[in-house]
């Protein structure tokens, strides 16, 4: 049997996107083994209910549980801002989300108090940043953009084209507006698009990427409970799919900046 | 019991966008009765393997003829693409696609003989089109370029957008090059854009609308199969779907050109 601290952090996003909180992870915790899953016979989530999308949650938590993870990051922020609590209540295994690692650094860096928040659909509408926000300190200001063209954006390539310059443009112009000081990129395919959207909106507005914040907190929490990987050799990283589209490589690519994948299909449920 | 003429048509697609096949059916057969399915709980389609969209439209099929269809359409171009000789073997009831009839009526309405189609990355890696269109007639030529902007800029309402115009530029910038004379509009999502489309071509360029050109073979097959419904009383319309987000009445305005729908959510497979 493994030993706790040498098991694997178990990811799961909707899809390919979660693979900016892996690559974050890596950067931050190198020996740590990862085991990804991404539901891209159902991705995205963005687009669905809060119901459909803890359901899915509850079935990718279920699958990497199966795969004798440590704990558990919900790497997706639509998951993450619905489903956390359900996934708590229902398993016993350390959990941690992205939604209040991202609220809790941008409250930490704002200085004048007013935070933009950009995500999905679904993760806007389900007010969770700004409640993370304002439980932390009521006097902040929050203000919340949907942004549904940044994924397909970032997933044909086109983060350097004027397109993704008119589109960002179009959708902050609002925050810009607010005179937001922090912007939290509450979607994970939005790191990718980091370069145009801190163009639009001027070098003084600072980003939060909330998958880096989730890896800080992700090393805090092993820390704090021991079970760190005391590891110094190159660890491994699998990644599961629920399928495997045609330009999977390739996103691979833009996503995780290497199309060096072990990839396994798996079926879900 | 229901006699067989009375039966609803059966149309599934992989989420809301086959209603702009539902409209153009209502338009050419207004008094049958329709049954539609939105798999909306795992849309889109366009982005997964031809095995998980075949499996998908089996219990999309599946679904409908539990509901006593007379009669299934595949709304969903990507579904006619990798799943129509699937279910045509599986299944014992008439079943059309929208991917032929888009093709007969292109060849018949080309004057130079070059067609375009554009779809979604799955629709256009099928070659069904090309495929369909050069069995007719093999001296033609088929130029395809996948679109996958166009269903979130649909979805967003934004089709009369200077961003519309431009995507739309950078996408049919290769087609215009081959000098195509018709265009097929192979995404139930693309006629909503058809303004920015034939703007960008010109008018010299004949757009076909697949879900129309459907209808148009809905009602040759009714006809020859005296299934056609006799009746003359307003028909009943019954909408399916696997999940109710957020945004749905305001994108059955968009796509229907009404939010006067009955809309049912049931659990699939």
């Amino acid at each position: 049997m493994v030993p706790r601290k040498q098991k694997s952090i178990g990811v799961f996003d909707s899809g390919i996107g979660g693979l900016t909180v892996v690559r974050a992870l890596m950067s931050r915790l190198p020996y740590e083994n990862i085991t990804y899953f991404g539901d891209t016979a159902r991705v995205p989530y963005g687009n669905k209910s809060a119901e459909v999308v803890r359901q899915y949650s509850m079935e990718d938590t279920q699958f990497l549980i199966g795969q004798h993870v440590k704990m558990i990051v919900v790497a997706c922020n639509t998951a993450s801002a619905v489903a956390l609590d359900a996934l708590r209540t229902q398993f016993d295994i350390p959990i941690i989300g992205v939604i209040a690692p991202g609220a809790a650094r941008a409250v930490r860096v704002t200085r004048h108090g007013r935070i933009g928040v950009i995500g999905t659909l679904a993760t806007v509408a389900s007010k969770s940043y700004p409640s993370e926000i304002l439980a932390r300190n009521k006097n902040l200001t929050v203000v919340s953009k949907a942004c549904p063209l940044f994924v397909p954006l970032a997933e044909e390539g086109w983060s350097e084209h004027r397109i993704a310059q008119m589109v960002a443009e179009e959708y902050l112009v609002s925050l810009r507006k607010e005179r937001i000081d922090t912007l939290i990129l509450g979607c994970t395919h939005y790191p990718i698009l980091r370069g145009v959207i801190q163009r639009v909106l001027g070098a003084d507005v600072q980003l939060v990427d909330s998958g880096e914040a989730a890896s800080e907190e992700v090393a805090a929490l092993l820390a704090e409970k021991e079970m760190l990987n005391p590891s110094t050799v190159l660890p491994n990283h699998s990644f599961f799919v629920s399928d495997v589209p045609q330009r999977f490589r390739e996103l691979g690519e833009i996503f995780l900046g290497t199309t060096q994948m072990r990839v396994t299909k798996v079926h879900i449920p």
